[in-house]
C-alpha cells in the first residue's frame, strides 16, 4: 500500500470544437498496487498530439474512442518505480500509452524500454525517437517517395513532424518549401533548419507564394493540415505527384462535415496520388527509422525543438496550442 | 479537286452545364485536297466520351481546350479514301482523333491502322480495342491492383469502361459490385455480365446497399462518377484500399466549384490511396492490353454493348446521354 496520489485527467465530455476544460474532470486517485507480472510507471512527460483530438471523438477511427469517464489516452515517457516484471527493472525509462496521469499500472504490453543515449534528453523519445520521428520518416520516404531534385512541400512545417519531414527532404536532395503560421516559425525553418523557403499562410497569398517558391511545380506534398492549403497545392502538382496524407488538423475541431479538396479532379489530369498512412503500421520497422535518424542527428543534419509545458494540471489548455498554432516543435507536458 | 462536302460541328461556345445545340455550329466545308505525305480519311464512327466535356472547357487540363471556332475534337474510326502516304493505302481502316466531321486530312500522326479481326465490328475499335478497353484494363490492373478474393466496386458500371472493369475484375477472381442508374442496367450487369451484385443508385439507399453487397468491405473502387457515390464508398473501404480515379462525371457539368469527398479523412484511418490516371500514359503498352482483351473476348469472358446513334447531325444532343445516364454501353455516332 502506498499513500501517494495518482492525479488524473479523465475525459467526461466529447469536445465540440477545441477542447474545453469542462471536457475533462480532475481526479485524485490512489496509486494502484503492483501485482505479479506488473510494473508501476511514474510518468514524467506526456506527449500532446493532434491525434488526441480524434481519440476524444465519438466516431471509431483507427483506434477506439476514449470512453467517457476514462483517463484520457496519451503517449509519454516515464520511469519504472515498482516492478514485478522481469523485463522492466526499477529505474528503467519506458515509453508507451501512459495516459494523462501521474502513474500507470501495466503488464508491460505496449511499454518500450528506452535506450540511454548520451546527450539525448528524455523528451527526444516523444519526438525524434518516437511515433513523431517514425511518422516523418516513413510518411515521407515510404509514401511520398521523394527523389533528389524534386520539390517537396510540407504543411504544418514548424510542427514536430513537419519540421523533421523538411529536414529529411533536404537530406534526400529535394528543394523543400514549408508552410507555417508565423514569421518566427518561417525564419526558424529557413535560417536554422535549412528549408529553401517558408510561407506564412496567415499573411501571404498562398497559391502565389507556392508558385513563386516552387518554380518547377510540386512533386511531393506532406499533408498535415488540409483545407485551403491542400487546394492550393493541388493546383500546382506535377504529373505523378505523391501526396502523403498524414493529418488534417484544420478539420479535427470542425462541428459540421468538412468537404474534401475542391481541386480533387486535378488528381486525374496530373495522374497524381493521395495516400493516407498511420505510423502504427510501421512499428515493426522502428529500428530502421531510429538508426537513420540517430545517424543524421549525430552528423548535425537534424534539429528539433521541444515546447515544454509545466504541470499535468495544464494539459487540457496546453493541447489547444496544437489547433491555434501557438506551439512550435514537439508539444509535451512535464507532468510533475 | 473534289465536289464532296465535309460536314462539321465546330465548337463556338463553352458549355455551362450540359452541352446545348447552340454551343456548336454546323458548317459544310469543302473536302480538303490531299498533298504529299497526306491521307484523306472518310470518317465512319465517332466516339462520344465523358472527357469530351472536359475538352470543351476553358481550363487547360491534360489536353489543351478545343479553341472556339475549331472542329470539335473527338476520337473515331474511318477508312482511307485518298492517300499519298505509304503507310496508309486506300481502303485501310484507321482510328484516331477524327473530329466531329465527315473527313479528316492527316499526315498520319496519331492515326492507327486497324487490324482485320474476323467477327469483330469496326465499332469495337471505339470500345473494347480502344482507349476504353485500355482505360478499364490499366486503370483496374495497374492502379487498382485487385487480388483474387478481394471486393471490387465499380461506378458507372453499365458504361463502356465500367462494364469492362467489372468483367475483368471477375476474371481476376474478385467479388464485383456495380453501381448504375436503372434496373435494366443492373439486370444486364448481373444476368449477362456476371457481376455478383448491382445497385441502382437512383432508387436504392446507397450506403446500405453497398454494405449489404460488400460484407467484407471494399478493397478496390474504380471511380467514374464522384460525389455522393464516392462518399458512400469511402465509409466502407478496407485498410490499404485502392481507389482508381478514372473520371468524375457527376461534376463535369457543374457550374460552381465542386467539393471533394466529405469522408476524405477516412483515407488516413484506412491507410488508403486515391490515384488518378490517364489512358494516354499507357499508349506504349496498348498491345499488351489488346492481346489480353482479345483472348478473353474469344474465350467468351468479355461482352460489350454499343449504343449507336445515327447521323453526325445528332452528335450534340447524343453526347448528353452520357451525363443523363440515358446510354448503356459504348456511345458512338454512325457518321453517314
Amino acid at each position: 500500500m502506498t499513500a501517494k496520489v495518482n492525479r488524473q485527467w479523465r475525459l467526461v465530455a466529447r469536445p465540440l470544437a477545441n477542447f474545453k476544460d469542462s471536457d475533462f474532470a480532475w481526479r485524485e486517485d490512489s496509486v494502484p498496487t503492483v501485482g505479479a507480472g506488473q510494473v508501476l510507471v511514474r510518468n514524467l512527460y506526456l506527449s500532446l498530439d493532434p491525434t488526441n483530438r480524434i481519440w476524444a471523438t465519438e466516431a471509431d477511427s483507427y483506434l477506439p474512442p476514449v470512453a467517457l469517464g476514462e483517463v484520457m489516452r496519451g503517449g509519454g515517457v516515464g520511469v519504472v518505480e515498482e516492478s514485478q516484471h522481469p523485463n522492466f527493472p526499477v529505474g528503467t525509462n519506458v515509453s508507451g500509452m501512459i495516459g494523462w496521469q501521474d502513474y500507470l499500472l501495466s503488464d508491460g504490453a505496449g511499454l518500450s524500454p528506452l535506450p540511454h543515449l548520451p546527450g539525448v534528453p528524455l523528451t527526444a523519445f516523444l519526438g525524434l525517437f518516437s511515433h513523431i520521428g517514425m511518422t516523418a520518416y516513413f510518411g515521407l520516404l515510404d509514401v511520398g517517395k521523394p527523389q533528389a531534385g524534386e520539390t517537396l512541400v510540407v504543411s504544418g512545417a514548424a510542427g514536430a513532424t513537419g519540421s523533421l519531414v523538411g529536414q529529411i527532404g533536404k537530406i534526400k536532395g529535394c528543394r523543400v518549401v514549408g508552410i507555417a503560421g508565423s514569421d518566427d516559425k518561417c525564419r526558424w525553418l529557413v535560417d536554422e533548419l535549412g528549408f529553401d523557403a517558408a510561407i506564412n499562410y496567415k499573411t501571404e497569398p498562398l497559391r502565389e507564394s507556392l508558385q513563386k517558391h516552387c518554380p518547377k511545380g510540386i512533386d511531393v506534398y506532406f499533408e498535415n493540415v488540409g483545407g485551403e492549403i491542400l487546394d492550393a497545392v493541388l493546383t500546382l502538382i506535377n504529373v505523378k505527384a505523391r501526396i502523403a496524407l498524414c493529418g488534417l488538423i484544420s478539420q479535427y475541431n470542425a462541428t459540421a462535415p468538412v468537404p474534401g479538396p475542391y481541386n480533387f479532379a486535378n488528381l486525374i489530369a496530373r495522374r497524381a496520388r493521395i495516400e493516407g498512412f498511420l505510423v502504427l503500421d510501421y512499428m515493426p520497422r522502428a529500428q530502421e527509422c531510429f538508426a537513420a535518424l540517430g545517424k543524421w542527428l549525430m552528423a548535425g543534419k537534424l534539429k528539433y525543438r521541444v515546447d515544454e509545458v509545466a504541470g499535468l494540471e495544464n494539459a487540457p489548455t496546453a493541447i489547444n496550442k496544437l489547433f491555434t498554432g501557438a506551439n512550435s516543435g514537439k508539444l509535451v507536458v512535464k507532468i510533475a
